[in-house]
């Protein structure tokens, strides 16, 4: 395989496993949890959590872990990718999130596709998507410049207090929104709903990219 | 933009996301909870302690990462800052303490200031405010002396550990403690309740820079 | 004692020590938590993950801390074992997973040993075992091959994180798989379910084996 | 001061802290649970793991962390300390285990000192805790063999772990078994129960001890 092959196969094998953790383990917390969604929550933040600190050093070497079009897009504006790499790594993130779906469906003997119902609109839920990816951006880009071997520990670390902390819980991806879409379990989001998600996470993504500029100077901060 | 600049947005962006998280998560813990408080505390207390790593990671190279008056204080009293420096960085964090309450309750889609009214005094708030400052100084302090990499989770196993074994959940922070006074959530304290936990913050904060220096006999205490 | 003779101590060590935790913290979290098995599953999947990165640390440098047949088989397959050690080690394992039920039922004053009730079976979780125990190995080959003194978290991490997004909460490993056979509490399993749930893991090993040698083409990921 | 007392100094302040810790946490996780032990014994185990966790770091250097008589004793029993120091350490342990009881009570507005009424004996308790004390122990010096820098965590994993997956909630500790023998929270124990857990933890050390022997033939296994 070429490297960018490699890279391509690590992209889909990381993002397949993310959202299959993400839907997963939301659909086992609220079997087991009586109601409790507290509960729920606490087991699907920490599982999201400790797979993104797994997934990103494993695939990080291979193909930087982005796992997700907010990143990638991030480091094209900083120049780190081109045009084409950029795009097939998008094609294949929405790709393996759909797939990471439908694999979580199917593990719980579940309707592989099932059209999202969780209304997910308003003023709070946008600002949450927005904060929520400004800062995902922000922990990638300064950990990168300041202790690059920490991003999958900050990584996971910041996505677990940013479920809690935000009024969305987070989704801060734009592939793992969609795929979202197709799941009436736990983590699931209207479809209706995904098209202001990516918004306000394209408008944190850009901000964070325009405030780690000014807080590193030089230009320490790409993620090799 | 200067070095102190960079220096005080970097608390800014760290104050008012300790802020956003601290109440945020309070909020999101208590409204999943079903009236459980043992669980709305485990998810506030662990989103607590990940953001703080997170951001100790990303702005401790940028401003020291102190995102607390009784830090600056104590690096003041030990001659790491001058006072004009330790002025301005005490007003930052208030200002952004109190724009993460705002920014949370933006995120709930609450009211945007909510005079708190969570009662927080006597003998046994007070004690758990000095030994909960105490142990935060002597984490920071012993941490950066003997091993400084470490401290972003120190200090966020630290805190932790200190909103389950005080008997006020640990506020440990003056600008935090105003802040709180602005929210009527989970995290909330009366503004009248304020005063009293700030003085018991400032002695716990003294006694542990006595204490640091008795261990440490040269002068190794410092966090660059 | 030789080489050998303390790698088998360090796996039967490393293995009885992991299913009294497996078996032992599924006991206490059933016990304590007034039906709610999200609690317990908590409880179970964070003791499960914290003694796996203990266990790794202590025993990885001694005998590799595999405590797995599906492990110790992929490094086989890899040439990192001989047969003689590799059928010396799955033997010490077996034996020693059903030690480590024995020690966590005597540890509750339980009857030793309990035939399983437990009934784990149908596609979603044959689908379940597959695609956890390929996880597992793919964390450990490309974790020894990027950052090795990871491992132990990695295999922690990921475990912790099975748990919750698989339908069968990952078994993952044979020897724990016929032990948890002889027991009642939370994480049994019917013996007759046993067989289909070796073959998935057989599958999914095999399957990581030969993505593991796709995304990484120098024999880098053989675990020392 | 000397180093010496400064090293009963640091054995003061981590015992002190741990044992108000282990009760605080205890008495916290009671009164907001609503009677659901799980979530109390999740809040009490990872609050000991992370204060755990600090400690270690921040007194390891001073004078070892041990905060334990049974990990003193082995110090002795490997030659690394002699008589006195080894009988001052434990002096101050137990005394200063008995004021973080106190403090603890302090911090929560109870009596200080509550004879312990919490009924803990039989076969399985006392197995319990000669197996939590083995582990600790092999935790401690196969860890500083193999990983010196990781013992602060292997140290706090270990005893999240064993909270869990021992009959006994896992004291290990002949000072900490004392101490909480004056709490009726939680965490007690009846002071007629202490001697039994005390016998059966030094059994449990003494083997641990035998063990790490075998397994590292060199001395290697002296901490720090």
């Amino acid at each position: 395989m070429s490297r960018l092959h490699r890279a391509l196969l690590a992209e889909a094998l990381g993002t397949a496993l993310l959202l299959a953790t993400v839907v997963g383990s939301g659909i086992m917390g609220v079997a087991l949890s009586q109601g409790n969604d507290g509960i729920a929550l606490l087991a699907n933040a920490s599982a999201t959590g400790a797979i993104l600190y797994v997934l990103i050093v494993l695939f990080g070497p291979i193909s930087g872990a982005h796992f997700n079009p907010a990143v990638t897009l991030a480091m094209r504006l900083r120049g780190a990718l081109d045009t084409r790499t950029t795009l097939a790594y998008i094609a294949v993130q929405v790709i393996a999130a759909i797939l990471g779906v439908v694999l979580a469906h199917a593990m719980f003997d579940q309707a592989l596709l099932q059209p999202g119902t969780h209304a997910r609109a308003g003023m709070g839920q946008w600002l949450s998507e927005g904060v929520a990816t400004f800062g995902l951006l922000l922990t990638i880009l300064l950990g990168a410049a300041h202790r690059p071997a920490a991003v999958p520990a900050l990584v996971g670390g910041y996505i677990f207090a940013a479920y809690w902390f935000t009024g969305s819980t987070s989704f801060a991806n734009p592939a793992v929104t969609l795929a979202r879409s197709l799941t009436q379990s736990f983590a699931g989001i209207r479809p209706v709903d995904v098209p202001a998600f990516v918004i306000a996470q394209m408008i944190g993504m850009g901000l964070a990219v325009w405030v780690a500029a000014s807080l590193i100077p030089l230009n320490r901060a790409l993620r090799d």
